[in-house]
């Protein structure tokens, strides 16, 4: 299985066991994400990230990672990013992708251990979790004027739908994209994992210049988490929306940063749960 | 918001955007989990890891946590389990749990490092985390003869359905079940996330003393990942059942284990991606 997606002979059940058929499923393997400073040739790279994603698109989960990670804040610290290692003799996948960043970048790597759950005074929760975005630099996305209307929301399901090429061929890949506010839509990238999928686009955005993101929208399928908040804060986009429900703690975020927060995007309805100034009727 | 689901206010949009209703949403905060050896008495706790959770079945979850990690072997290596820490002022939530463990165990903590990724020749991929399982002692679950039949199969997912409190309340948590060869269901947890709600389920078959769950199946709401695969094949659970669809590397890993891996069970039909001979017609 090469790719982003490979076959495979299943046993269909409908009635009766009878059926043998070919079915796509979506590729998963492993991507490490190492991290080297150009300062010395032959300077040892770091692992900072092994994720379980889809291959394709690997430059931009890597760029986009290290971004929403705060450990890169712009492409142009970024001196290479190539895959390396030896292939895997039976796949013919390459699973380790190095950036090199420009050795003048202070990398603050003690940023992935994710200790400032742990430093607020109480201990680890929700509440500490957001005083950390602010402490890493988060600061309200109040100024983002940028609206969408409830009818051109809507839409967006079925509009991204059409761009998910893996998800039609598998029925098991998340996406996330990044719509203009007329709707357009951008960026559309496919993941087994729903951050990975986030990261891509965001990846996708670094790369081109289109960061912070203040006057887009981004589309995330199934549930709005605390993580996927915590991105689109990091990329400056004020309004996140999900197909599926939104947790506490994306909701928290919102209130507190003043994002925009939508959840149940599809039917034709939608939920608003903060945010409500970003939303015109038409 | 305490507990497992909160409320919030929202704004509905169905056509117009001039309702206010009440919603509820699943509760995410993060859970903390550290190990200590009860050693010597104040010896010092190390974390091992935080994870986005729903409040509730804690116990399980690190129990569960500890075990597919490879942490711990049986509940009788744990001396006790309890919540520490300050209380989060604000939300009332505990989230910081200690897994306090018998001197006499020789705890390999950097099993949680997962290292073995990167041991094998072939570098980071899934044939490297396949051999990984092998290397931690994870066999063919070939001789387990559990057997169920497809009528019993297509059953649970709306079995389970009534058992899932949360998601009724919110429709945002993802569910983990275990049942037996008759499709009774044994154990039902909720989360938001699929692989907490998996190692709750697993917790409490190890505390109430029914692992290895060779007799058992694992059903779980969402996809199935290399993740789910491993988590049911350190239990001894040979047969996982996935209402969404499967990854490349999940049927790999059935097929290496000899385990059976369904996916798409909903609609009352499935399709059968390993292991065809755990599954009955009738």
């Amino acid at each position: 299985m090469t790719g982003s997606s490979g076959n495979v002979e299943i046993r269909k059940f409908d009635g009766s066991l009878t059926k043998t058929i070919r079915d796509s499923v979506a590729v998963e393997e492993p991507l490490e994400i190492q991290v080297s400073s150009a300062a010395a040739q032959g300077s040892a790279a770091k692992s900072v990230s092994i994720t379980m994603r889809t291959p394709g698109d690997d430059r931009e989960l890597a760029l986009g990672f290290l971004f929403t990670e705060g450990i890169i804040e712009s492409a142009d610290q970024v001196v290479s990013v190539l895959h390396c290692g030896q292939q895997a003799a039976e796949s013919g996948l390459q699973n380790i992708i190095r950036v090199e960043i420009d050795p003048r970048v202070d990398l603050r790597l003690e940023r992935l251990e994710r200790h400032f759950y742990t430093t607020s005074s109480c201990g680890v929760c929700g509440k500490a979790s957001l005083d950390a975005l602010r402490v890493t630099g988060q600061s309200s996305l109040a100024h983002c004027q940028a609206s969408v209307s409830a009818r051109t929301l809507v839409k967006l399901p079925e509009k991204i739908r059409k761009r998910q090429p893996l998800f039609v061929a598998t029925g098991g890949l998340h996406a996330a994209a990044v719509f203009g506010p007329d709707g357009e839509i951008l960026i559309v990238r496919e993941d087994v994992g729903r951050h990975n999928a986030t990261d891509k686009v965001i990846g996708a955005l670094l790369e081109s210049g289109r960061l912070p993101g203040n006057e887009f929208g981004l589309l995330v399928s199934g549930r709005a988490s605390f993580e996927l908040m915590q991105k689109a804060l990091v990329a400056g986009i004020p309004l996140l929306a999900a197909v599926g429900a939104p947790s506490s703690l994306a909701v928290q975020t919102a209130d507190e940063f003043d994002m925009t927060l939508i959840g149940f995007l599809r039917g034709g309805t939608f939920n608003i749960y903060a945010g409500r100034q970003r939303i015109t009727e038409t």
